[in-house]
């Protein structure tokens, strides 16, 4: 089942459910009053769900034509949004541009930080760029909608808690990240809103491609038109969402409808490309001693594409412009 | 007026309006269904609360007593919890400890995290210690609960985005913070759920005492009973929450219900106390070359209550036991 929310000027917006086709949609009000709402409530909100995919796919009268722009981000408010940095070359890259080691406990020790729940944007929505100094960069990651998920839950049982998968931008200003980094506490003004594909899916709506906590596919990537990257998920994510859980719940637990982001897709072949310009950057600096590709800037347009192995893309196109 | 919640087997609880003297509540079902969707729709039900409080006032019969032991945290979710560190003796205190230079910017650039935000505890919650030697310990800290705050919301205007105030205990994993720090990405296991005093206070209720985004007044902190500080936090909170607000701004947007926190109280005269073990820990470090006072272990009790400079409480008190 794949979900989307529908602006309507209220702040979690209205629940969608989607056709296979993504061209049709019915309105889930009835079911849940927005997706926040439902995973809430997810055991009892579920059947009345997958009814309203049965009416859809009999072609019910009531379904609505799925209009793209209309939509907000799947949680247009998360109960918390945390992003890991699950591919290990992001890491050994960047950190090998700027001559440093990485951590020692790269391979055992995932890198997560919290990032701001409260304002998610949706796949078409401008994105405001306060300032081209601050170096504007895009993120191509995957993420897991979690439900409550307990203190202590270990990776074997965390599949239980994953409730649907997500494709998202995780806009950075690369350029206030060493100040920042620099005073300890982590990231904040480097991190503004976070930008989402159109749909939330079920993770039996990926198949074998969901295997163990990963999934499997390419991250399509396109800079003003140009492809930029087509990186492969899955086997190179070193921490896997499960594992991944296992970490963020070592001394709390999280409420549902808490996002769980994979970080930067990133492979070691570099004929693969691209997930986030820094990267490019970074081959530059090792291979020039300096970065050339410019950051992002006011009328810049990124796109953002999750193809699984058989061609199908579950979640959605991101096409987002920058705007000053 | 102060609000409460209570806890009533949902998520977010059932607000109350509670009486002057803190021992009637009224349940606000009628104005809202929670806080945080009070927060959510602040000017049209602000009215209907400030008329069940005067219903209270004129000695309702539909108040029922207040029972502490039944309250969640104000908001057991927030839309975000946003953690500074302004009170700037503390950051000097503990860097020189572990003979390390504070920020070149320490006076100029604030210091905040972002924390977990979809598990906070109330006022009598059990603390769950996960494991003693990760070294717990208390925090003792004012917050504000702001409304819907806009990008580059400025210090001037900062205020009109302040609905409530609160007082809270940032519990954290002292000895997970080192390691945690070195990676790189800010606290993230090392800051456990935070747990808030018993009422959320609107900031006339606060009088003279609130002036220009501080609130002055004493944190009373004890021990096992035995009285540990009673640090001053008005005149040494080095950036206002009105300058935290345009600093978190800086980039983004944040959602009504957002709770942004001052960092432990902590005053240069050490003849006020502590507001954190560590505190304590860093002056025996300087005296003695290491810290005598251990961390908190299972049965540990800490006790936190803000008075007014008039002598009132109206946050009421945080009084917790540490269990296994």
């Amino acid at each position: 089942m794949r979900l989307a929310t529908l602006r309507d000027g209220s702040p979690d917006g209205r629940l969608l459910v989607v056709s296979r086709d993504g061209q049709r949609a019915m309105d889930a009000r009835a079911a849940a009053g927005s997706l926040r709402a439902a995973l809430d409530d997810w055991e009892r909100t579920l059947p009345s769900l997958l009814r309203l995919e049965l009416e859809l796919d009999k072609g019910s009268p009531a379904a609505m034509e799925l209009d793209l722009e209309k939509l907000a981000a799947p949680l247009p408010r998360a109960a918390e949004w945390v992003d890991a940095s699950a591919y290990l070359n992001h890491v050994r890259l960047v950190r090998q541009a700027r001559g440093a080691a990485p951590p020692e406990t790269l391979e055992t020790d995932p890198l997560v930080y919290q990032g701001g729940s409260s304002d998610l944007l949706g796949p078409r929505a401008p994105f405001p760029l306060v300032n081209e100094a601050f170096g504007l960069d895009f993120e191509a990651e995957l993420g897991a909608v979690l439900g409550d998920t307990p203190l202590g839950t270990r990776s074997e049982d965390a599949a239980r808690h994953v409730r649907l998968l997500v494709c998202l931008n995780d806009w950075t200003y690369r350029n206030l990240v060493p100040d920042e980094l620099a005073k300890g506490f982590g990231f904040f003004c480097s991190k503004p809103a976070t930008s989402f594909a159109p749909f939330a899916v079920t993770p039996d709506e990926l198949g074998d491609a969901w295997q163990a906590g990963r999934l499997a596919g390419t991250m399509h990537v396109a800079l003003d038109g140009a492809p930029v990257g087509d990186t492969e998920t899955g086997d190179e994510m070193h921490f896997s969402f499960h594992r991944l859980i296992e970490h963020i719940t070592r001394t709390r637990r999280f409420g549902a409808g808490t996002i769980l982001g994979s970080g930067t897709i990133s492979n070691a072949s570099p004929e693969r490309g691209i997930s986030c310009l820094q990267e490019r950057r970074a081959l530059e600096t090792i291979e020039h001693g300096a970065p050339r590709t410019p950051f992002l800037k006011a009328g810049s347009r990124v796109t953002i594409d999750f193809k699984l192995p058989n061609g199908r893309q579950p979640f959605g196109t991101i096409d987002q412009q920058v705007v000053s």
